[in-house]
């Protein structure tokens, strides 16, 4: 059986990225906006005949609200489902629920950019027991001393790839078409891991959010078209320029 | 381990519901109200601090939204799924998208008293094809031959039974609080068998919608309260009049 076709579908706008704070692993909802995306990039599934036999997502509302929103709109509502915390966003340490303007005022631009986009050194730890931490929270109860308390890119990799190794390459295998709802940075990790983007090079791929990333993939689990193909390009487009400026 | 909880939770109001038409199969959602009733489950199951660990749902959209909206609200969104046709209401048959008062008028009391209560009496099939029939549905393309055109209770029994013990019980063994999102009649077929009603009784036998059902279950697996306990006892009861009127 031929290698089935993979879908990434990165969260809409939360409650948080509309107010321009780090959330990372705080468990924020969609707002209305990304609502609104998440249903629109359900109808572009539907549109594209491209139907997921399968979902993966992470254990963050903001991933399973936008799975649940785009599966029912596209009619896939019915098809299984498997959560993990390997697919969660980027831990973001101490800097989870504060301001990215205001972070970048405080700590300036080199040091900003270093926690945002560097590919190996982390923010500083977030405090256990803080208000931001996942330190009590029982959906991670299980992970015990591998508990982030913040993590740099790398980190994602290496949390992540285990995961589409262990749990989303046998779906793959089998022939089907499977939808990874996640967050921009478990999807940056996916994307440099298909693609073979450079550790430098990753800092600058940026995924729009709500706009369905399809990737068709030969027998080795190659790319065969590097980069992969938005289900709506011009959208994509557009959206990719904006994320670059977020912040600024 | 000792045995998990057991928590049924029918989905909340349907527009088919809502216009008073014989639904079964036919995937339509939940309306306004049948939202509001799905978000309040979830507020009753986090104040009576009943905290599901796993979700069983049907393959049906009114179910799968109440789930999903159910455990939003009490925070458990992120905990393991599972769906299963096995769970799914009842079909309905030729009587399926049928409004329910003109089918009285047009067959009177009896017959339509029989086809709604009575245990092992079907509706006349379903004709495939037709335009609330689910042959050509990809959800059940595995069934095969086993696709129901029209079932009684007792072929809902037949069905639901043989997943309650394959793959709820090891939950529940495994000490798990379980969640099991569905419909009248699929529940009304798990109730029977666990409290052990008679084919007579359970004609009478009505669940409310969106009022989360406890059981507590023993060590062989019968109920340590007969009937089980709803976690707002006096809604229940208003709720279980209502139903029994219904299309009169």
């Amino acid at each position: 059986m031929s290698v089935g076709t993979l879908v990434l579908l990165r969260h809409g706008e939360s409650v948080w990225n509309a107010e321009n704070l780090f959330t990372g692993w705080v468990d924020v909802p969609l707002s209305e906006k990304g609502v609104t995306e998440a249903k629109r990039g359900g109808v572009l599934l539907r549109e594209a005949g491209v139907l997921p036999e399968v979902v993966h997502t992470s254990l963050l509302r903001r991933a399973i609200g936008t799975a649940n929103l785009a599966l029912d709109a596209a009619d896939r509502h019915w098809i299984p489902v498997k959560r993990d915390w390997r697919l969660n966003e980027r831990h973001y340490g101490a800097l989870q629920g504060k301001n990215k303007k205001q972070t970048l005022e405080e700590f300036g631009e080199e040091q900003f950019m270093l926690w945002r986009r560097s590919y190996d050194t982390p923010p500083p730890p977030i405090e256990p027991g803080s208000e931001f931490s996942q330190d009590a929270d029982p959906r991670y109860a299980g992970l015990g001393p591998d508990l982030p308390l913040t993590e740099c890119l790398l980190d994602v990799v290496k949390r992540m790839i285990p995961y589409w190794e262990s749990d989303i390459v046998p779906d793959l295998r089998a022939g089907r078409t499977v939808l990874v709802a996640a967050h921009g940075n478990s999807l940056r990790a996916l994307v440099k891991h298909l693609d073979g983007v450079s550790d430098e090079a990753i800092a600058g791929l940026n995924i729009p959010t709500g706009i369905p990333l399809r990737y068709d993939l030969d027998d080795e689990l190659k790319p065969v078209t590097p980069g992969g193909t938005y289900l709506d390009p011009d959208a994509a487009a557009d959206a990719i320029k904006a994320v670059a400026n977020q912040g600024r």
